[in-house]
Formats: structure tokens, sequence, C-alpha cells
């Protein structure tokens, strides 16, 4: 392992708006070597993420942000190469905030072992993830549907909301996914099971939601904003609950004037809007990783990947997910399993 | 009791924007008769609130719009003049929402007794009415101030925020009020105790929530809407909770274009905002009213009237409250006591 050459992809400056390749650079160095109680990882799949755009930006946010010459922020799911912990051996699968590059060492407290038997180890960081507990914990613990309510998702053909609409169903209500394209609208309807599907870009929102939800709209699972979401505030049911998961479409966005409007809604339907974040619930994930495994493996829940093959292309797939370009849970394959 | 003259004030014609007095007509009728099961009442006091404004807009709310030509609806306390249900005799006092008239006919079960022993019997429409259980239910039920929290209130001289503002000090928590002048924000720090007061006419409101709420803001008791909650949302601590009263900044003000601030604040802070109306809680209605008025006597609870004399002067005295021009609960002396 000595002398392994390690690429890693970098910030190389702040994007100002949407990011551009110019502001990654992908570069060499020497695999580190593991010290007492660390281990080293090879990187397998890199998940490439919108909350990654956040640590791009300089000032506080829940996490540390990426500073200009350091490696990207990601969780990958590796190969133990070398292990200096008795937590791990050589060959062992895990998860870990690793970032963008095809090794690195963290203390074994910091790696989480991957169980194979539930599905590919690529769903650790999908639908067995933290795109799929950020799914099941944001709609059920956040949203709170009750079996009747119609559920609307944006972005519904993601990592997110794809799990999102089909737990609603599995739950017993109807889903409605809001997607970018129709061959996404059409795959979260024909293949996950949605009720309808709205091509944001094709369609008026605000009718189609008019249409596809006569009796308002109960929960709304939000990873989009913007105009999307303005449009279905404006069908919310009384008592609806609006779920803040993501709001990628202000991502790379200057910052607008101030309206009065969105609150006026809330206020106007007695409706709650609730920001969360995965971490709030971590110490359910396990059952719930469980459950969603079950599902998985029962043909109840479905999953995509969007795979890109190798990490000098993480940047260019990275950008195209911030303009909807992907289709499914975004994966790069950063070394052969 | 025949052919008594009974004046009231009928809305002419709706407004665009803010209202004006053209907007509103004072009619002459005669004092209607009870039928079998209702009483007559005579206004004493008719309490002007904001939620009236949007009652003069077309289409749907909570509640049926007005008409044009149709008496302005409102809540008095008055006194039973003439009795056809056994539930009344005359003399009592009691509570309906008899609209901006000096007599009203209402069917019994529309009548509240109001109890003269918990106070003078203004505070029916006031601090042990529906502005002070707004507060109460606002503040507790929604907001869930925890001892400690930072509770920030707009409008905090009105009817419902001075309410709001107390009840959190006696709850433990540090409480912030912004209102429109220096004589408001004394009146809050120095008479009713809240920690600081903010006039957001005459200050920078970020800035001095900023030096106010180091910690950040716990609850929200949003009353107005528009730039000042703006202000206050940038300061959200982490898990705040926004309890959305009224907007009435946008009450009077055309719609304007959608923005993706709003939803991204609360979402950074994994927020709440979380409209209410005070019907929601109307079977715990009679053990807040209690509450306060144990507060009330016990001086803990104060209040202020803003008393203006005559049916005639309601519809000034209403577009002024539209632009904070009162100070405290708005009423209108219809009769004398």
């Amino acid at each position: 392992m000595t002398n392994t050459v390690n690429r890693q992809v970098t910030m190389a400056s702040r994007p100002d708006g949407f990011p551009s390749e110019d502001n990654f650079r992908i570069v060499e160095t020497e695999a580190p070597a593991p010290q007492r109680g660390q281990v080293l990882v090879r990187t397998l799949w890199l998940s490439l993420d919108p909350y990654m755009r956040g640590r791009m930006n300089p000032g506080p946010s829940y996490a540390a942000p990426v500073e200009p010459g350091g490696v990207m922020q990601g969780e990958v799911v590796g190969r133990v190469e070398k292990s200096e912990s008795e937590k791990f051996k050589p060959g062992d699968i895990v998860r870990a905030h690793l970032g963008w590059q095809e090794f690195g060492v963290v203390e074994a407290g910091d790696a989480y072992r991957v169980d194979p038997s539930l599905g590919p180890v690529s769903t650790a960081v999908g639908v067995l993830g933290m795109p799929g507990l950020t799914a099941y914990f944001g709609l059920f613990r956040v949203g709170r549907p009750e079996a009747g309510d119609t559920v609307v998702v944006s972005a519904a053909s993601g990592a997110v909301g794809a799990v999102v609409g089909q737990l609603a169903k599995i739950a017993g209500c109807r889903a409605v996914g809001i997607a970018g394209s129709d061959e996404k609208v059409g795959y979260v309807v024909d293949e996950l099971g949605f009720d309808v599907g709205i091509n944001y870009r094709a369609q008026n929102v605000g009718a189609a939601l008019g249409d596809a939800c006569p009796d308002g709209v109960d929960v709304y699972f939000d990873n989009v904003g913007g105009a999307v979401s303005d449009a279905v505030l404006d069908h919310l049911a009384v008592g609806a609950r609006v779920s803040l998961c993501g709001q990628i479409s202000q991502y790379n966005v200057p910052e607008q004037e101030p309206d009065g409007r969105t609150l006026r809604k809330i206020h106007a339907k007695r409706a709650t809007a609730q920001g969360f974040l995965v971490y709030q619930f971590a110490q359910q994930w396990e059952d719930a990783r469980r459950r969603l495994a079950r599902w998985v493996n029962s043909g109840r829940l479905k999953y995509r990947e969007d795979v890109v093959d190798g990490l000098e292309n993480a940047p260019r797939a990275f950008i195209g997910m911030l303009r909807g370009e992907n289709f499914g849970k975004l994966l790069v394959r950063v070394s052969e399993e």
C-alpha cells in the first residue's frame, strides 16, 4: 500500500451561483497510512447529493464548509484496505464520510459496517442510506400522513423523492410526483406506482395540481422550493403539513427580495411547514433501515441508480444534478467492487 | 322597543388595497324583533380586529365574506334587551357576532354569557376574549415555549401581542417585542415587562434582533408578516417554532412575486412555521379564560384599551388600525353600559 496514488477532487474556488468545472480540481497525492484506531478505506461508490452545494459556500451551516483547496465532502461506500482497529479487518465493506477521493483514512468509530445481505452495497448510500432515511423520517415524522391523504413530492424521481412517493403508497395515501421530464414522470407513475405525475417544465403546475388534488394537498414533501413549491402552497388543504427537505432550486441563485406570500399561504390553511435534517432521527435509523430493506426485498420499494464511472467525472455529474439532469440516485463508481 | 332606530355600518364597496371610508356606509334601519328562541341585543362594545379586513375580500376564507351592502362582521359585548329564550333575560350581558350595529337579533345558542365578576365586560372581547385566547393558544400550543426560550412577538403592543409577551414572561421566557413607535416600545418594556422592545419604524430590525437575541429566536409569534418577519426569520434558532397568527402587513398590498427565501430560512434552521386559528382550540377556551382572568386579577397580565366613541367612527378607527395607529385593544363604545 505504500506509494499508492490517491486521486482526490478538491474545491479549487468557491462558486458564485451555479458551480462550473473550474471550481474543482483533480489532484494526486499519496494514499495515507492509518494510525492506531484508524482504517484505510478504498472508495467503491461515491454518493453525490444536493447538500454538497451548501458546503461549497462560506459561513456557518449545519456542518463546516469546504475550504478552497480542501477535498470535497461526501459519503462513500468503501472497502477496508488496512486496519489499525480491532473493529474492522481488510475486506470489510463500510460507509464513511471519506470525501471525493479514492482512498481515505478515518477513525474506526466514524466508519459503519455495511451489511451486504440487505442488498447491493451501493444502496448503503441510496435507498437504504441517507436518501432513503431522509424520505422515511421526513415523510412519516414531519409530514405525518394519514391513510387517504394526498401526498405531493417534488423532485419525485430523485433519490429521496422516489422513496417518498412509494412510502406514501405503502401508507395508504395518494402520491403525486412533480419531476422535470416526461420520462421521469412516466417512470414514477408506471414503474413506481405514483397516482399522478406532473412535468413542471412542460405543464402549468398549478392547473395540474388543481386537477390532481381536488381535495387539496395534505402533505407536501419539498425537495426543490422556488416556483414549484409556490404553486403547491396554493393547493394546501386545511391543516396541511409541509416537510422541508431541500430547496435545490434556490441553491445557485442570488438572494431575492423578501415577499409576504409564503407565510401567508401557510397561515391561511393553518398549515405547518417544518424543516428537518435526517440526523435528528439518528437513534432510529437502524429500525428504519430494516423496514426499508424489507420493502426493497419484497419489491414494494424500487430504486434506480444513475451511475457515472470514474472519480474525474464527479464534478460534471454533480453540476448536472444541480440542473436536474440525473435520473435516479447519482453515484460515482470510483473502484470496482 | 318598537320603531327603535338601529344604526349599522355596511360595506358599501369592496376595497382595493387599503380600505377608505368610502368603502363603508352608515345606514339606519329599524331594530328587529326577536322570534322564538332568539334574543335582541344592544351593542355596548364593538371589537375591531384585523381579521375583518379579510372578510371584505371576495372568495373563500375560513368564514364567508361580507357581501356589498351587508353589515360588517364583528363580535360585540351587548346587553339583552328582549328575550324569546329561556336561556337569557333582559339585562344579561352577552358576547355575540352581532356585527357593526347598535342592535341585532341572534339565536340564543349563538350568544355567550359574559361573567362580570371576571373583569370589566369589555374584556370579553379583549384580554379574556378572542385576542387573549389567540395569544394563549398560539403561544402555548403552537409556539410551545420552554422556560429560558427567547420569544419574539410582532405588533407587540396590540391586543394579541401584548398578551403573548406577558404570557411568555409568566412561562419563564425572555420576551422581545416589535412595535411601531417609541411610545409603544416603551409601554411593552416599562409597563408590561418585556425584556426588549424594538421600534421597526426607527431601528434596523435585523441588527436590533442580533443584539437582543444572541442565541437566536426560539419562538416567533407573527402578527404582521412582510419585512419584519423576514428579518426575524434570519435570527431563528435551530428548531425554532413560528406561530403564524396574522399577516397584517400583507392584507392591503397587491400580490407580490414568489420568492424562495422564506421556506429556505425555515428549512435551514429545522424550524416549524404553523398557521392556526383560535377556533381550533374551542373546547379548551373556558379553561384558558379562567387562567387569563386569574393573571389579570393578580396583576401579572395587564391590558390596555383604545376606545373610540360612537359607531359612526368605527370605519375610521378600523382603517387606522390597519395602519398601526391604534394603541392597545381597539374597541368602539356603541352604547353606554
